[in-house]
């Protein structure tokens, strides 16, 4: 079947609504916060372990995975998903992001950008019509066009120039990609400039996406900028189509965000964060490195049903942390994705009831608390 | 209840019994091959994924756990069982082996040993007292006595000394330890030298421990002398009781040990070398890293219903591991330990066969075979 995509519900007073994403390999329900496997694989995470926390929708790296096995090599394995053992959808991401800011960019010219390789320094070029055909190798069920991004603060010159590039390098790859199941999406860009979002957003829709990335943002700039820049970028953005905003996960800026109509999410901070030693709970961080959970015999949080909860308490998860036990990051990565996972079910329930706004107010300030 | 072990069954034409250990909290099948839990964790493994491969007893380090996170702390959290969330069987070792491997050993005096903790440097002294208070602290369900430990090779006067040495410990640790259901086992040494072997198991025995760990062996010495020591010392140590071969785990060793009457191992081996990207099959060890898997679409071993071989191919694994993806080391530990497994169950149905010596046989040269 064709990607499609229908929305189910509206809050009353914002942007907010559920929805549902249609795919060959399954549906997603919307908002949904994609857990990142990098390299084909979400960091100490089985494939059967994501089900199990309720994720129906992953999202890979193009750029790891094209440097790291090689795209050639994924295809003859039957695609990403026969690689990795994940069923169900999966999105890739372009490689843009991480060219302009993992690699050493050597020159971005008409043509596409000249890198290296973080793993061993040799050099590329990606074009967009490579990221096309390398997201076709993958077989991914949401691809992402090339785009340009640019760092924060920029130029209003550099910003207007990315904004050309990404939208010339969108139209090829709108004329490169073969029919099929796998859905491209576009993305939009304009840095910290409102008005240049605004004209991203317009020109990236008129070429008629079955949905769209939202690129550039939490790069450096405000958290004040980047709502508006988001506001004033999802009101140009078709009603009927999914939004992704990308890499972006912490729980404050991602409920704001839902509340400005984004459907679709991915951050490696919630994974990242547990290999660190912090875990979310609704009362704030806990970051196990404090000495105060030395003899914590407590359960990180009472009320989750994760392994990590279920079966440990803080002073043993600590004591596998302080000891870079791969069972502690583990069971901190099982943790804060069931964290994530229940923040997008409590979402989902506020919007069906019209009270999104009453949970923005929730949250307000989580991201300063910190439990214990 | 009370520490018991029993004989089920003999192999006709070695030494090899099987047989069952019965401990308050259950009983474990022997031969047995024990998971090593480090401190407190088996490296990437959570509790219930190590009973699923069917483990019933594991190992874990006095040594590591009295400097990290402090036996206190465990005996809080309610003994090691419920810290670590295992509710089966646990063997604590004494610190002896890696007081005289892995630290700075200051001084060894009458009373105990000095020396310097592997993570910060503190000096420590560790008494055959404290040996055993630690143990009781931790709540293990085999304890250990502390001895003396000798590298190879070492000259007869040092291995006489630590002969001498062990057996005064021992008999402080008897004393010392409290009665209760957890159950003390002695250790036997003597080197390279099998009529130093002979009187260290003799007058230990005389002490009439409920099981004997032997120690020492396979720290450098030739194959053969280690099986000569071995024939010699299980020849007299009694046959009603368990003997643990401490840190031997490679398949022939394990399967030589077993046909002179060992009954339980333990070793880093399979787990450590996991993480180094070898899998254990049985046409040998497979090397990941070796570039003739990089597009190797089978699983590692066609017929292991372990969860690497169910759901994932051989490149996929390669790849894993060459990124140092914490799941690729967890997938390679999962099916290392569950060859174990395998091949302690093979082990049991031979002596009830009464075929250990063909088992031997179809096993020989195992570890100079490579697999691909």
């Amino acid at each position: 079947m064709t990607f499609q995509f229908e929305i189910i519900d509206r809050d009353a007073a914002t942007r907010a609504r559920t929805g549902i994403i249609r795919t060959a390999r399954g549906n997603v329900e919307t908002p949904a916060f994609l857990p990142v496997g990098t390299r084909g694989a979400v960091k100490g995470m089985a494939p059967w372990e994501l089900e199990d926390i309720g994720f129906k929708m992953l999202l890979s790296n193009t750029y790891h995975l094209y440097l790291r096995p090689g795209a050639e090599l994924i295809h003859e394995a039957g695609g990403l998903h026969a690689f990795m053992n994940w069923p169900h959808p999966i999105l890739t991401d372009s490689g843009g992001f991480q060219v302009f800011s993992l690699s050493k960019t050597l020159k971005v010219e008409e043509e596409g950008v000249f890198f290296r390789s973080v793993y061993d320094g040799s050099e590329h070029l990606l074009t967009p019509e490579k990221a096309v055909s390398i997201q076709e190798s993958l077989a991914s069920d949401i691809a992402m066009i090339l785009d340009h991004c640019t760092a924060y603060p920029a130029s209003r010159e550099e910003v207007e120039a990315s904004v050309a590039t990404t939208l010339r390098w969108a139209k090829i790859s709108v004329r490169k990609k073969k029919p099929g199941e796998q859905a491209l999406f576009g993305i939009v860009q304009g840095g910290g400039y409102p008005d240049l979002r605004v004209r991203s957003a317009e020109e990236t829709v008129a070429m008629d996406f079955p949905g769209y990335g939202i690129g550039g943002l939490s790069v450096g700039e405000p958290r004040e900028l980047m709502l508006e820049c988001l506001e004033s970028q999802t009101a140009v953005l078709p009603e009927s189509k999914p939004r992704h905003l990308l890499g972006i996960g912490d729980p404050e800026g991602l409920l704001q965000a839902i509340a400005l109509g984004v459907d679709l999410f991915d951050c490696v901070m919630p994974t990242r964060m547990a290999r660190n030693g912090v875990a979310f709970t609704r009362e704030g961080k806990v970051n196990l490195r404090h000495a105060r959970y030395r003899s914590d015999l407590l359960p990180l949080e009472g009320d989750c049903a994760c392994p990590a909860c279920k079966n440990f308490s803080r002073a043993y998860l600590r004591h596998l942390h302080k000891g870079n036990e791969m069972l502690g990051h583990r069971l901190l990565t099982w943790h804060n994705l069931s964290f994530m996972r229940q923040l997008i079910l409590d979402c989902r329930a506020a919007i069906g009831a019209g009270r999104m706004v009453e949970l923005i107010q929730e949250w307000k300030g989580w991201d300063t608390l910190h439990s214990g």
